[in-house]
């Protein structure tokens, strides 16, 4: 055993936690792991406890990395394979023995970090086209060259901790076989990448940059912030004015966003240290700080929106945010921070990161203000928006959210003027996500699965209409990038938040408005959601509106055929082939109504009908013959043959079941019946209470605050201001 | 506003936990709130947090009961509906008021009970059979008489605190008109109820008993220890022999036992504080609280295993317990039960309660002991058993449980030899449990559904062996009662867990055994489930062995046929119509294997196959046009023609899946081949790991730890000792 394994072994023994430290300080455990401990203490003392932890967890892992020795692999395997996933404990391992470094003064860190450094150094010039690629995209060490962006970041970090501590030799190598050549890889080999204003560029250019600020290297940083002609077309600084919209939205939407966020925030962290001058966290009106903290806002219970090809178990609790979060403190020393650094239980060890955990442990975090709001979409915020809007605080509130953004690039959804409503800490109206199961070898090596275009990119898969069965766009990338949604109004006036917002073009001839309304009506309990759904047309066309839900089944306003024995599918193409019919009805008048139950808490959905409209009960999973999709159900309304119409839906939750107690409280909808009128461009939706009271939700479109509105129903005069109203009518009705 | 109201309304809008109390009382708030809270403070000071919570809630519970002012209302619903729920509000409120009244000496909560009671003993006389009866065993306030005792059980603990402040009329009129009544409606009128050896008839007899007990009449106590005839052949004592076995289990199932538990230890408390000499806590060996230890070694998680019609969302976290946990702390003062208190973080507001909450304050609470236990079913322990394998600690340890009990009544299922697994904090393999939405009332009324017969209690719907696609006993509950499962062997060995169960009579001319072996097998994480299950018999005949699992597919061994477009019914009846087949295979020798991922952790089902077991993948909700069945997924293996046959299966957890730090572990199973043989009644089950290594399971079914067994697989010697073993072939094989 070399000194250096020896050593490594102490290490990967050595306590996990603050709090198991403590303890082996007054065990006695053997000689070696009280020494290693004894060693640790000084540092591992004065740290405040989230520090502490992290310093605790790194030392844990990089011991364990240390005992199983250098394994540089040659690279093999796409994501999830063993070659993909030891690059990847390697960069984490050279990252964090750097910062271990650093903090406690330990020698065998710089020496390993060394050591796997000079292990990469008889590899790298040794590699091509990796052999798992799959596209032209091909990295060295990965499948994907993107992969190997994130690889830099993270090693030049570790390596800029202890390369001070190199004989020149072994700098020279280092630097002459790995991080020159890495550097050149992705920014000259991979040019059409680095250039690109797309967050796989970001990290290039943050791996480039870093490197060349590490290696004195002025011609490399300046090709990473000014793109590789210098010209400023390209590059880090382009990136920060087109990535994200001035409400700091990035266009493929938060869960790229989350991934895009890291370099962003660690090469601009790397440019305020070294280029002070540049003042880069005020560049475009501190856009990079803005960018973090709209990051947080498009979050219910820590997760991500799941727009576009996001996987749906990101929540903030992830690598990046620990970095962003840590950063942006350092810069603003926002409390409101704080809090998420909290939630996130994590930080990381840099001095940034021993700042956020102090003050934490200081007392001095504020809960994060998540509000409504509107993000422009958009380099110049005129492509589109998206809206939040919540009610109520904590884990359980409410929040509804209106992607009425722009495509947002090859991982865009057909989703136009979708939405989603989150409710009682869970996701009530539900968007499918991605079809993927990342880092997943037998799932595709952990690729996006075919269903992910079949299905989760359509838009039947969505809370959107569907015109003629037929996806957005026809589910073209190119068409759909070159128009977006106009936002017509936005308000988040507390009890009446509203969003409207038009898009033209998804489907020829037809232009659809959705305004979804977020009130507090009398009567019923608060919020309820209205949602209605105008399609524009002179041609006759079929319309579907589909409706992903999830929950058990209590009820259902209206008689079904049911298909109980063969269960057939619902279309052929466009997401449709991967729907099963369950059931099919055509309700009545004020019979357009269904009951689900989640975790103890009731939602109908109500749908105003002339009996004109067809109801089809559905879940997911036809046409998927590898198991890939997860089966869940959705209710489709289909109106055939009309030249335009509007739905009109509402989302009232209700009562209470506590199984625990078992106590059932209002278990059915207290609205007796729902009609829809259109006058005049106006909409009126009447609702008629269980109890006999009748109250409107009345919507002119008119965004003039002030203008008056009127309209008669049932020879009844309604009169409000403004966009939109709750008027009540009274008991009754007529 | 009457002066009790006032008061009610100060009690209702008083803070409802320990820290909102504090914060009262130092903030300035309404000179009425701030009034009620300082009142109240010299009581709610001096007492433990969990009892201060428990206090505080019952005077926010109580006090808007108050506010609402006394509701009596004429019975006219099922359960779950209006007047249901608020006579289960008001027993609750009689129960509380009566308890607050003790501890506070607040007059208006015992004027409550009084004027609540008053409201009673108007109505009581004058009720008939309840209109929404369903059965013979129609209630007076409730749509079943089991209801009625459930609210004399609670309403004369609450009479008994306030009965001595009343005036000699109000006493008389409440004790002729209401207790008296109720005690003779249920022990009289509904003789045939309170005789039976069955839980509705234990609730009878506590609510008897302690009528008997607070208004002085012997024979109304003497009927309840003793039944009617006072001959001990019926009533509360005998209950406590016939309802439990030697090992405390229930026969019913833990769902049941939970629930039945209440009224036994209630009642058993007040004969220890009436009739000390009975000795009631040490009757037949303590069995009541071994039955209350059993309850809680029945569970994962905190959660009941589901046998027979058990409600799913049933934890430890339930009133009944509450009260349970209480009283046999005061009995035992067993530290152990603390830690329970502590994970229900509720308790109850009697002196029993209190002491709980005071010793968990004082930091006495140790670790419930759950652990591997074998509970012999029937009264002498002579009717099969429910053996539990437990390995690792906490709350994401693996528990395996193998239900070889009798068939527990009119609430039983056909599933002998069925079992389940627990891990990762996760039912991976699962149990139904019952077909029902307690308490709601869109769903049949609250009342079991139709698909409860249909589905839930199928033998298919079970982990358990289908012979001929017919459930056990052909799904009759009489020729099952008469027949129970012989426990063959248990072994509790760490490292190498065994139980093995035999029943006949399941089917005509077939015998079953079962045997699940729990092992650390070299070469595999750990624990790995063998599952052997042999059908004995000279006739041919069509075998079906179910799974029921939980995750998403990650991969299947074995092509198969996919029904992807049109979803055909598995079969006709017994549970199989409400199976919808996905796809089917037959696997050749060695492919027979399923991965699935749930919750971060792979899962790898593997059989033993030489080409002819059709394996059948599906999920439940076929024939289901109300939507009351869950969707549910499940894997069925099927031989048909043999004349007896023996599946033997392999269950596999390994790796790990982190969507947060997108790293994944292990995601394929280790083992490459599966091979059984069986040698003159030994069972081998021989794998290939994928590095090349062998290793056996050795079952010899005999159960002398001493006898050595040999057998011969291909050419080579296995030798082991007892009954069972793991033997490492040794690398490559043969």
């Amino acid at each position: 055993m070399s000194r250096l394994l020896r050593r490594a072994a102490s290490l990967a023994t050595a306590p996990v936690s603050a709090l198991a430290l403590a303890l082996a300080l007054t065990a006695s455990g053997a000689p070696l792991h009280a020494q290693a401990a004894a060693e640790a203490s000084p540092v591992g003392e004065n740290m405040p406890p989230l520090y502490a932890d992290e310093f605790a967890r790194a030392r844990a892992f990089v011991g364990e990395m240390m005992e199983a020795g250098v394994v540089v692999p040659q690279p093999r395997d796409p994501g999830g394979g063993y070659t993909h996933e030891q690059h990847k404990r390697n960069y984490r391992a050279i990252l964090l023995a750097g910062q271990l470094y650093r903090i406690t003064g330990d020698r065998p860190y710089a020496d390993y970090v060394r050591e796997m450094l000079l292990a990469y150094a008889d590899l790298y010039p040794t590699l091509g086209e990796h052999p798992a690629r799959s596209n032209q995209y091909s990295g060295r060490l990965f499948w994907q060259v993107l992969n190997d962006a994130v690889w830099l970041v993270h090693a030049v970090q570790g390596y800029a901790e202890i390369r001070d501590t190199l004989t020149a030799a072994d700098r020279e190598r280092i630097d002459s076989r790995v991080f020159r050549p890495a550097a050149h890889f992705l920014s000259v080999e991979s040019q059409s990448t680095f250039d690109r204003i797309h967050n796989h560029a970001t990290w290039a250019t943050a791996g480039v940059g870093m490197t060349g600020y590490l290696l004195g290297d002025r011609d490399m940083v300046d090709r990473a912030l000014l793109g590789s002609d210098k010209s400023g077309e390209a590059g880090f600084l382009r990136q920060t004015e087109l990535l994200f919209s001035p409400d700091g939205y990035y266009a493929e939407g938060p869960y790229y966003q989350r991934y895009a966020l890291m370099p962003f925030m660690v090469f601009a962290d790397a440019i305020a240290r070294n280029d002070p001058d540049r003042r880069i966290f005020e560049h475009r009106d501190g856009i990079l700080l803005k960018a973090l903290r709209t990051t947080v806002q498009l979050t219910y219970g820590g997760y991500f929106f799941p727009f576009n090809d996001a996987m749906k178990d990101k929540s903030l609790r992830t690598e990046e945010l620990y970095h962003g979060i840590a950063i942006a403190y350092a810069q603003t020393r926002d409390p409101a921070l704080l809090s998420i650094a909290q939630m996130q239980d994590r930080t990381v060890l840099t001095p940034a990161g021993q700042l956020v955990a102090a003050d934490l442990a200081a007392g001095r975090a504020e809960p994060f203000p998540f509000r409504s709001m509107l993000l422009r979409d958009g380099p110049q915020g005129e492509q589109g928006a998206v809206a939040i809007l919540r009610e109520g605080e904590g884990p359980r509130h409410t929040a509804l959210v209106a992607k009425n953004s722009s495509q947002g690039m090859g991982h865009g959804h057909f989703d136009k003027l979708s939405w989603q409503l989150y409710d009682n800490g869970h996701e009530i109206v539900r968007d499918y996500g991605a079809a993927r199961f990342l880092n997943i070898e037998a799932k595709q090596g952990g690729r996006y699965l075919p269903e992910n275009e079949t299905w989760a990119k359509q838009t039947v898969a969505h809370n959107a209409l569907v015109v003629d069965r037929r996806s957005h766009f026809d589910g073209k990338v190119k068409p759909a990038s070159a128009v977006a949604p106009e936002q017509l109004h936005f308000s988040d006036e507390p009890g009446l938040q509203v969003t409207s917002a038009r898009v033209d073009g998804a489907y020829t001839g037809v232009g659809i408005v959705r305004t979804l309304v977020m009130a507090d009506v009398p009567g019923l309990e608060s919020p309820v959601v209205f949602d209605l759904v105008t399609a524009e047309s002179d041609a006759p066309h079929s319309y579907d509106l589909p409706l992903h839900y999830q929950g058990a089944v209590i009820e259902l306003g209206f008689p079904v055929e049911s298909h109980v024995a063969a269960r057939p599918v619902l279309g052929e193409d466009h997401g449709y082939q991967h729907v099963w019919v369950d059931a099919t009805g055509r309700p009545d008048a004020g019979d357009g109504a269904l009951t689900w139950l989640l975790d103890g808490r009731f939602y109908t959905y109500r749908f105003a009908t002339d009996g004109a409209t067809q109801a089809i009960l559905g879940q997911v999973g036809a046409n998927d013959p590898e198991f890939n999709l997860r089966r869940e159900p959705l209710i489709l309304l289909r109106r055939e043959g009309a030249g335009g119409t509007t739905f009109a839906t509402l989302l009232e939750s209700h009562g209470r079941y506590d199984g625990a107690a078992e106590q059932t409280v209002a278990s059915r909808s207290r609205v007796a019946a729902m009609r829809h009128h259109r006058q005049g461009g106006k909409d009126i939706v009447v609702l008629t209470l269980k109890d006999g009271g009748q109250v409107a939700l009345a919507v002119s479109h008119d965004a003039d605050p002030a203008a008056r509105h009127r309209a008669t129903i049932d020879g009844q005069q309604l009169a409000w201001t403004g966009f939109a109203a709750i008027v009540e009518i009274g008991r009754g009705g007529n």
